[in-house]
């Protein structure tokens, strides 16, 4: 599949990666033209790997990824061009982190909106998916890092896109059972509130190869 | 031990009811004098249960327990007293939840605050421990009813507050090495914000019975 990613950063760079092991083509969209990180990225990874802007990345994919911060996604996909992800599965995996002088950090949106949920309002005729923003990269990639089973979870409005989601993070690894559908869109607020703890754990801890396993009676 | 308990709503009476069990000794504050839920706990638990006011359960307690709505707790130990908690520590089990007309369910405090954190401001000589509030009120005494290790988490500025905590949890039939401790007061940012997840996993199994096992390498 041809598969565009928004965002070059650690995520970006690492889903970029792995769908090129896994056969995909990809173009790796920067904010600029001509950005170090992509261009670099896309001399180590062969003739699937392209880079390009947030445009051309969206043009190309069949399917394309959010991968950068959720404070600025709303203005990253205004760049790549609605027109482009029109009647595309754009899968969100992004993080609104707000880092404080205090060493706090901070959502923004949060508690009645989500990064999700701006993203489907923006691109009414796209069909966003939420999902993979609760582990950490190398965890989206390899979930076999951490030991036994644990859960990614799925938002979004279209069935048959989160069953598309579904298929590529079974691609990756993720074993089809522990893929949870949380519902709609406004789902991502459940998820990308996850964050908080997430870092306390990890400062717990002093490592991010952890998941939530949710243990259910019956 | 004596423990008060600020709340007669379902969650403060499970807590009562499993502190009466295991030999504690318990007055179950409401907020008016003379309440018929209070009363029938009262009547119903023998010699080692009282009914009485929140003031009546601060004073009582040599630990004190917060059970009421998060979005009331600050009135309530107004209403307690700061004085009669003083030197004391409360464990606060409370979420700040609103029910939207809309069906969605937020926050208030959140994010840059939590329930937690704002008794902490308002009772400066108590030693808040903010735990609990991550599982369903069965769940909270009975953690059998979850199959396999699944985890508590602590918040707190006082050490020696939260292994009183701590072995309080343990009497319930948490396993000590279930309960993570993730820092000060301000963590409870963290576990409040858990709460829409919490609320959109018990759409997705149909019931309560459910907690985070945190899976973890190494």
């Amino acid at each position: 599949m041809r598969i565009g990613i928004i965002g070059t950063g650690t995520v970006g760079q690492t889903l970029a990666t792995k769908l090129i092991s896994l056969g995909h083509e990809v173009t790796l969209g920067s904010r600029t033209k001509d950005n170090a990180a992509a261009n670099d990225w896309a001399e180590r990874s062969g003739p699937g790997g392209h880079a390009g802007t947030f445009a051309d990345a969206a043009e190309f994919g069949e399917l394309v990824i959010n991968a950068t911060s959720g404070t600025v996604s709303l203005s990253a996909v205004e760049l790549a061009g609605p027109e482009r992800l029109a009647g595309k599965t754009l899968i969100d995996v992004s993080n609104p982190l707000v880092f404080s002088p205090d060493g706090q950090v901070t959502l923004d949106p949060v508690n009645d909106d989500s990064v999700g949920e701006r993203l489907q309002r923006a691109l009414p005729d796209t069909k966003v998916v939420k999902t993979l923003n609760t582990v950490n990269n190398e965890v989206m990639v390899d979930p076999g890092r951490v030991p036994g089973p644990h859960q990614l979870f799925l938002a979004g409005q279209d069935d048959e896109a989160k069953a598309q989601v579904k298929a590529l993070l079974v691609e990756f690894g993720w074993p089809a059972e522990d893929i949870l559908d949380l519902g709609g869109i406004d789902a991502a607020r459940a998820v990308e509130m996850l964050m908080p703890f997430w870092l306390r754990l990890m400062r717990h801890y002093g490592h991010t190869d952890f998941n939530y396993s949710i243990r259910t009676a019956g």
